[in-house]
């Protein structure tokens, strides 16, 4: 493509962005696609000749934009609503113009070194201790992964040279059982399988007990297990409880365990100074992941390990082929040594951005509007004769669900809530998702998107209750 | 930031894409940074107020630009060159821009279901049957990752429920000694160890012996190892070498073991019809992996698995909590069920819009001018009397050194040659790296990039003789 053509496109993919971005509310958040709807719509096989970026675009709006559920929407509130910023999108115009691969620090030294700056502003920020240093990867599943796996080699097994078939350790770890799926998923892609992650009961406000842990440890030694590792949350992702990661630090420094800590979620709103006591006791853990792409504002990919023991990540994984050997040896940092990917996107750069375009203030501000904005939801909730609220809202994720008064029956709150989340999701003003606690249906409310304002949060109050009584006749 | 200012930074970022691509010779390919550089040049925190976009566009040129390896350079002859291509970064641009998590159909249909689209496109291209279908990861590491996983999967040992320690076997799976460190990697991720990988010497062509495979798998059965995987490569990382993959899907159907082909490198040329055969065989591989982001002008990161048994995968990974379900069921595709990470960007946005705006012919003129490129200079090294050749070139990558008649002392050879390589790319107008062959310092000339012309092969090839004759005085 010729540098005018490109300037030409480009420009209309701004224009094309700029305007997606400021009316967000033309298209419903939740696709309203049909199962094959795109795939009928695209020919079965790739054009013999070039096309036109028109017809490209034009399919933009055509094909895609109808199939998408749109996480930039400020009514999106599913899942962990997250934000592609402005400064984060600029941000990863610039990396994929630049196309490196920072597997080398001399590949490239900027991304390798903004790395290292920009997870050094997020540690002061949230206040971890300064011997954590971090590593941005894609998600918080690899995040985590290479964490367990670093708590794997610090067993001191030689899993990395024997396998653990070799060694026929039975090596256990432990998480509360509203531990996030990729745990489980590391532990089976690690080789410690399910039955080598032992869940533990939780308090009756979906927190990890502590107690029941030491239990299980101490049971588990007796019966030939050898544990290994804890993962603590700090936000799960059901309620977002924090387990009570002090008691929980004790326990593994008494029992030389490996703490990890799943911030992945909750660790951002420690940039908030009166949040900071979400991280407490997370200074004694060993490893602790944040993701600036769920609560920081930057576009997806991006989540950062910090570890307190990088040459034992580094250990972990290290692995230097001839072809990758460089003459700079012990002086740089090659994030290619502390994990299992060698391709290594310039994630820094968007992070950068978001964090200078906003400022720590900047960002302060929103989160605390995220977490008001949450405590005014569970408010109506609370105040309602039609709904409750089922959790505690540390954060701004709201658990709750219809309950009028006339209903008792389990199972049909149940059908309703669901027939509820269908209906208002159905509309497209609003999208929710939900989650089960103590058995029941739990609808959420997931504030985390940078363009939702209080309008929006009022809006879906208003969704619901409207919807409520449409279903209820 | 509001749409008119996210319009005003957008199009100045495009300004400035635009110039970057089409003057990219004005920057030396090599960053000349020192180690710290681009640290000392920035704050040691994050700043309190928000910046100006004013002063973070400047410091695009002041601090980052002298800091990049620009991987988009024509003049980028390391590793294997890669290229951001106008159309991929215009997808790149509007995939930052949806900022989705395609984890489940429902959270984005059009992530998903083009996807598909896309990799039946591909998979059409590359001519492998339609039994395979296929998934996108970030790189190729995790999709050889995948592949191994369920590798160990169909082993029929129960890993993913008991884990590898409580299953005491000693899984064993082979690939030539020339294997990309990352089947190595996934080898210890996957807690089958170093030992439980065995590199196959090869040929002199750097082909893994066939015979010599069937050799280790006899005797480790013999010796109480669980043969359960073999790794071949089409276009290894060093020589571009093509393993015998037909001799070896023989070996592993008689054997019952799971062929894995990384065609990451390598898969990409098949595009090209009079280059099919280098996919010969792995019609009936149960596993293979390509990478658009490394020959198909696609900005990192898109690597691409191909599996015959996706529920095989599927069985590897596959997990579902409450939070995640949803009502389509096994109507639609949700990729987090085939491999270890939740989060997935919209990756194949930019793969639509690179094949779309090249068309397959545009794609096959590319592919053929890099390989005519190799061969042309391959010609140079082997008419020259200072420089000899040193493996075949069925691809666009050259392994040559310098080798004067006056020279015959190997550690000799390997001095100046390593001298010599330095010596070119401080000069930064190309880039090479190196890697060892048979003892051998051997310096790489590997031809990718989209923007590379005879002039710029011209060029790395007169750098290298005007760079001998001054280092050699």
């Amino acid at each position: 493509m010729s540098a005018e053509d490109f300037r030409r496109y480009g420009h209309q993919v701004v224009e094309w962005i700029a305007d997606y971005l400021s009316h967000p509310e033309r298209y419903p958040v939740l696709s309203q696609n049909k199962p094959d709807q795109l795939k009928e719509a695209l020919p079965s096989k790739a054009p013999e000749r070039g096309e036109t970026m028109e017809a490209m675009l034009a399919d933009l709006d055509r094909v895609i934009v109808p199939g998408m559920t749109h996480w930039n929407h400020p009514g999106f509130f599913a899942y962990f609503a997250t934000s592609g910023s402005a400064p984060g999108i600029l941000g990863e115009m610039l990396s994929a113009a630049f196309n490196v691969n920072a597997m080398l620090w001399r590949t490239s030294p900027s991304a390798t070194e903004l790395e290292e700056v920009t997870l050094e502003w997020l540690r002061q920020m949230i206040g971890l201790p300064d011997e954590f240093k971090g590593v941005i990867y894609d998600t918080a599943s690899i995040s985590t992964l290479c964490a367990i796996a670093a708590a794997r080699e610090a067993a001191g097994l030689q899993v990395r040279e024997q396998g653990l078939g070799a060694t026929g350790a039975k090596l256990r770890m432990y998480a509360s059982e509203h531990v996030h799926s990729s745990v489980d998923k590391s532990a089976i892609t690690l080789g410690i399988g399910q039955a080598g992650l032992r869940k533990i009961p939780s308090d009756g406000e979906y927190r990890m007990d502590s107690r029941a842990l030491e239990q299980a440890i101490q049971e588990d030694r007796a019966n030939g297990w050898q544990p290994f590792c804890v993962v603590a949350t700090t936000g799960t992702t059901s309620t977002t409880s924090i387990d009570p990661v002090p008691a929980i630090a004790d326990i593994c420094g008494r029992e030389g365990l490996w703490l990890h800590v799943d911030a992945a979620y909750g660790g951002s709103a420690a940039v908030v100074p009166e949040m900071r006591w979400v991280l407490e006791g997370s200074d004694r853990a060993d490893s602790l992941v944040v993701n600036p792409h769920k609560g920081l504002f930057v576009p997806v990919d991006l989540s950062v390990l910090y570890c307190r023991k990088m040459n034992v990540l580094r250990g972990a994984f290290s692995l230097v082929p001839e072809y990758l050997r460089t003459g700079e040896g012990e002086e740089v940092k090659n994030f290619m040594d502390y994990g299992p990917q060698l391709g290594r996107r310039f994630r820094a750069l968007k992070f950068w951005f978001v964090m200078r375009y906003f400022g720590v203030e900047g960002l302060q501000d929103r989160l605390r509007l995220q977490i008001a904005l949450a405590r005014e939801f569970a408010g109506c909730v609370d105040q309602s004769d039609d709904f409750e609220r089922l959790a505690p809202v540390p954060f701004s994720v709201v658990c709750f669900r219809a309950h009028p008064k006339s209903l008792s029956d389990e199972a049909d709150l149940d059908t309703l809530n669901e027939r509820l989340m269908d209906e208002v999701n159905r509309r497209g003003r609003v999208y929710l998702s939900h989650t089960k606690l103590a058995g029941k249906l739990t609808l959420r409310l997931a504030i985390g998107n940078i363009r939702t304002t209080r309008e929006h949060v009022k809006l879906a109050w208003d969704e619901l209750n409207e919807g409520l009584v449409r279903i209820r006749g």
